[in-house]
């Protein structure tokens, strides 16, 4: 395995600014996020981020109504560990800082930045940080300070403490994209020792609780009393660990049973076996292009670092590299993130959609709450499982996430055959999905014929909404009753009698098999495409005095009346479903669709490029499914929204993946077949991934005439494997050329 | 002229709740209000109202967005002025009290009433009340308080002050319906004299001053200084006069030269000329039926107690009756109310007319903010002509109110001839409301024809939003169009020139012409009737599981994403435009119309009924239009909406003036003649009613086998009049006979 382009340095980022730099090089392990901060002159009340951990708050309506959602839920964005206090043993204190260097090993995890330290006086000095999050053990975080005289030579201070704020930061913003206050937490900090300092913290209204711990791992009592001598033009180097409990109701532990005190070795030992683990199993190599291929590993070890490995946790929009969207779980995690583990680490993907199983019955109340007498419908955006959308039009209004989530557990069976996990979550989540559409949709006759329409809803294009018969929400319902009957038979094969204890009968799947044929899919005669909904090829289309750059995106200078009555789209929506189900429509439909589409579609959801891209690699414009998939793989690396700030779009990562191994690749999985297609674009002179699939690792390797499968470890797989459209057999190492 | 059942008492309402009965017997001219709050134990602090003196409040969003309202504005519930201190000279205070008679006097203005007071030890006495409030001199409210012995029998103190609570008080509330919280204005209040206080109030957001004086008008320097003595049993009186200042920046007006102390036979003088007034040109006679008699005489006393007089203020929701919707003026105005004084006081009409008028500039500034780059948008509901609507799908995307304003400067200049009006006022805001229809719709080409939409719009179903081609939207707005040629046409008449000062010119009217040619109005081939809009009769009907009576009104019970997804309308919309457009469609389509519609609708707006009670009168069913008529009629006195006390419902109070007149006796105006169809129904026996109609006041006579029209004063008109289809001569007094 060769790697290269695993180091992202301050030159590969186009941005300077601290605050996007925070998020580019923060390091997460799925429990919880360190942005990186600059130690000394950075923000030290904020920068760590506990996935799961957050306050909520009423949400105030200008005007309420029933069934709204109650209350916010916000991430808390906890005080920083890295903050150190640096100053001369004449008291003058190190406060400005330059970071001239950084270097962020995606193969070990590891974080190594070079500062230039500054007194008022004009004092100088230098210091490397190298910082590290347990992988393994996702309670830990640790780092080394060292220092070395510049023009100062003298006795050094270095202290370290949780810094406290008086209260918690309050952000109003009017960018919706952006996070909310947040709560405020009841803190609590104690030195048990010199070298040890406990900090406790306590949400007030979740009854959430979390106790950290944060030490110096130097065992040297004597650089707890006196002053660094950098006289010697020598290194000296402090090394700390931080230890963060797990959130429970009450989390007060023991700081001498729990807080191993171990070294920065071993965090980094811990960190680097993960990553190993992570790039045997999904290693890109992009030949070629060294910028995008860095990219595209940034990318995948993002995504890895944001991901709830717990099964309470899932990925928020933003990973826990910011704290936008208030740390909430979005349908992206099924339709962005979750194939790039479900085809690379098949446990993790059954975590994430453990997540949605345990909110279930919070999901079974909302659709009771919004009218509907039977089934489940998730929440549009949360952290507990609860709504917390308080925008309904371009929120709960976007049912399809049921459908979406639905799909997910699909795919997840798939390819595991983990029948355990659809009999004890994923039957039921289907189900409730699907009994949610048959309850919320109706029939429409329509002369003899009658269909099944489901009315005021909104897409995945947030820039049309409360529309009839939305394409994708359509498609994915039609999926959601296909898949509730192919599970019960999967069920049925096996354990004969298993179904009646999800209380449906034959009468049941067949009743959900007719409402699968006859779910309105809306087709326009006239340009012999798929409608995005009933109504949006009538609108007019964006017009020309309003699509100055300036303008966009469009959500921060439109009202949404505005953006409503024009037929313009925000991302991919009809296409999302194209991509999804390639066996619905030929290339030359998928041509007028992406053609007609792509014309009123303004990219301003960063869910947008990467589906585009896969599109055009599948109808064999390799040229513009590179130029949107470059945009979609350094998205962060080049602040492409330019709000990075607030946090990786880590849906747009998935996608990036996606547009890799679904796009240059045409990966896709039906019916017990694992497709590949070659579609590289000229810019790629080769493209290498690997994915693991049930037992065995497959290595695909593409080139402009060539196209090579191989098992790198594991079994022989069971399932069929087709390249460019023919069934091949695999043996072990073994390799199809086209 | 015969005045009975101008007489309202505790008997003719059905409920007793004080907060009830402070709504239904207050006292307003137009200017202020004051509720019939129990002097003795109702609350001090809140019970009168300005027209038009509010505070604002920033509008908080769960998630806000570019162009969204920005401020509430919320009309101050200020603090009563009827409410007296009465104890025995021993220190017993008298505080509690029985209202054990009341009677409103429509003929006069005067509201008697009746209490039995008590003491917490058992004392009682009795006092009567009579108060009045100015109705051409509107700064000023009496009343006078008489006392006689009960059981107790000895002497009586008796003081009364403004009471000023420490804050305004807040009242959050999860029933849009109510108001939400008052603003804090500072309160100044000081004794002058021994007889006259003098308070000040001065708004802290929108820099507002109003200056009140209230003093005893009993020149008896001896009632200062000693108790009343009940000893002697006769009746001790106090009377008390208030003047309420105008709203201005600064209103600090000296007590000397403004109050003038008058007595309140004056007032009461001053009030029944008023009345007396209203009654000449507007009085209605309901025979058969004394109940509903005074049902009607209640709703026009009460319309005419509410509406502004001055150009600066308008027609609350709620009138001056109670803080409901917070004193916001709505498009209820132009198309419920105002119809009742275009054709009965032209000049009130003209002021109402003329408040729109002057927020045309903050109209201008809205379209643009809603991304329209020409003409004006009205504020959907506002005080201070800024949008006030905290929740757009409901408010602002009603943008029907522009034509609906255009409409009433339409009716209004068609039976006045004021073409001053129109070139001062009237036609720049039609103007400016066709430029808004022509920017903000868009044409759509089907095939070889194209046909001018208007998309993501509310119409007056508010259980139906954000839909394309409101039926009524776009028929309004067809009339918008054609009014602009009609009323430039009437002004090139008189002055050829004077188009070019409005900017437009030939070819402008030519547009204008070709847009009303061509929007679109959907219609159903199918049903054969006119369609709500494009996507309405598609949807599935509000389920029968959701139907029984505890359900209603369903906004109070379902998410409005419910509510949307069901063709299921809160009141009449396509029917109103029927209403508006009696030429539009025969009355076999009527009947399909109003049988399909009648299905669908719920009724849960006040403004539903009175609309159903005209179409069914018009289509020859009298008996349900009687029905619906009754609930409209009688809507407050009965509490049909259990909200009352929140204030009346004043479009209703407009609306079942129009069911009686455009209803029973088929009045409307087209093309300068004005039109009557005897539609009684068999419970009422006889309908006389009055209007002014230029400078001629009309009477019509209808009862089942005749109607007669006559002028009771002023000119012969100029003007057609057509009763059952045929044109007639009025002479004098003259009558036709059926």
């Amino acid at each position: 395995m060769i790697l290269r382009d695993y180091h992202l340095t301050l030159r590969d980022v186009s941005d300077q600014q601290p605050e996007y730099l925070e998020t580019v090089f923060s390091l997460a392990n799925g429990h919880f996020g360190v942005r990186a901060n600059d130690p000394i002159s950075g923000n030290p009340i904020t920068g760590t981020l506990i996935n799961g951990f957050y306050e909520t708050a009423p949400i105030t309506y200008g005007e309420g109504g029933v069934g709204y959602a109650q209350k916010h839920q916000t991430i808390l964005n906890l005080p920083d560990l890295r903050h150190l206090n640096v100053a001369t043993n004449t008291g003058h204190r190190f406060s400005e800082s330059t970071r001239t260097a950084v270097d962020l090993d995606l193969t070990t995890g590891t974080l190594d930045e070079q500062y230039e330290l500054k007194t008022h006086q004009g004092e100088t000095i230098q210091m490397a940080v190298k910082s590290v999050i347990g992988q393994n053990q996702t309670s830990f975080w640790g780092a080394s300070y060292s220092f070395v005289a510049g023009n100062y030579a003298g006795g050094l201070l270095v202290s370290k403490a949780i810094a406290v704020p008086a209260q918690a930061e309050a952000i109003p913003s009017a960018d919706p994209r952006k996070t909310r206050m947040a709560g405020l937490p009841v803190c609590e900090t104690a030195f048990i020792n010199q070298r040890l300092q406990r900090y406790h913290v306590k949400t007030r209204t979740t009854k959430q609780a979390v106790t950290a711990f944060l030490g110096m791992l130097t065992p040297n009592a004597k650089l707890l009393q006196q002053p660094l001598d950098l006289g010697d033009r020598q290194a000296h180097t402090l090394e700390y660990e931080a230890y963060v409990g797990e959130v429970g109701e009450q989390n007060t532990i023991d700081p001498a049973a729990q807080f191993m005190i171990s070294s920065l070795s071993a965090l980094i030992a811990d960190s680097r076996d993960f990553w190993q683990g992570v790039w045997h199993r999904s290693e890109v190599t992009v030949g070629g292009n060294d910028e995008l291929n860095l990219a595209i590993h940034y990318n995948i070890f993002q995504l890895n670092q944001a991901a709830g490995r717990d099964g309470r946790t899932n990925i928020a929009a933003k990973g826990l590299s910011g704290s936008g969207y208030e740390g909430h779980y979005f349908w992206d995690t099924e339709m962005y993130m979750l194939p790039y583990f479900t085809y690379t680490n098949q446990p993790m993907a059954r975590q994430l959609l453990y997540y949605r199983y345990q909110t279930l019955p919070k999901a079974r109340e909302r659709a009771r709450e919004m009218g509907v007498t039977k089934g489940a419908l998730f929440a549009w955006r949360t952290i507990n499982g609860e709504e917390a959308s308080a925008y309904f039009p371009a929120g709960t209004a976007q049912y399809h996430i049921d459908a979406d989530i639905a799909y997910a557990v699909g795919k997840y069976y798939e390819i595991t055959r983990d029948l355990d996990f659809i009999l004890q979550c994923g039957f039921e989540m289907v189900l409730e999905t699907a009994r949610f559409w048959e309850n919320f949709g109706a029939w429409h006759q329509i002369g003899a014929s009658s269909r099944f329409e489901f009315h005021t809803v909104t897409g995945p294009d947030e820039y049309t909404a409360l529309v009839n018969n939305n394409y994708y929400t359509n498609r994915l319902a039609k999926h959601n009753f296909e898949l509730i009957g192919y599970l019960a038979n999967e069920i049925r094969q096996r354990y004969p009698n298993k179904l009646a204890d999800f209380g449906i009968g034959p009468a049941d799947l067949e009743k959900f098999q007719k409402l699968a044929d006859h779910v309105y899919l809306p087709y326009s005669a006239d340009l012999q495409i798929n409608e995005q909904d009933d109504s949006f090829l009538s609108k007019p289309r964006w017009p020309a005095d309003k699509s100055t750059p300036e303008n966009f995106p469009l959500l921060l200078h439109y009202h949404p009346l505005t953006i409503y009555r024009y037929q313009v789209a925000k991302q991919a929506d009809t296409l999302l479903a194209d991509y999804l189900f390639p066996e619905d429509l030929s290339v030359d439909q998928l041509k007028r669709e992406y053609d007609y589409y792509e014309g009123v579609t303004t990219h301003d959801s960063s869910l947008s490029r990467s589906i585009f891209s896969i599109l055009a690699a599948r109808m064999g414009d390799p040229e513009k499914a590179y130029k949107y998939f470059m945009d979609t793989a350094r998205m962060d690396l080049v602040n492409l929204q330019k709000n990075t700030a607030d946090g990786l779009h880590l849906a747009n990562l998935g996608g990036s993946w996606l547009a890799l191994v679904a796009g240059f690749s045409g990966f896709y999985v039906q019916d017990e077949v694992v497709h590949f297609a070659n579609h590289l674009p000229k810019e790629i002179s080769r493209l290498t991934y690997r994915m693991k699939i049930a037992a065995s690792v497959l290595e695909i390797d593409l080139s402009a005439d060539k196209t090579f499968v191989s098992v790198i470890s594991g079994p022989i797989p069971t399932y069929g494997v087709s390249v460019n459209g023919d069934l091949i057999s695999l043996a072990k190492s073994s390799s199809y050329e086209e």
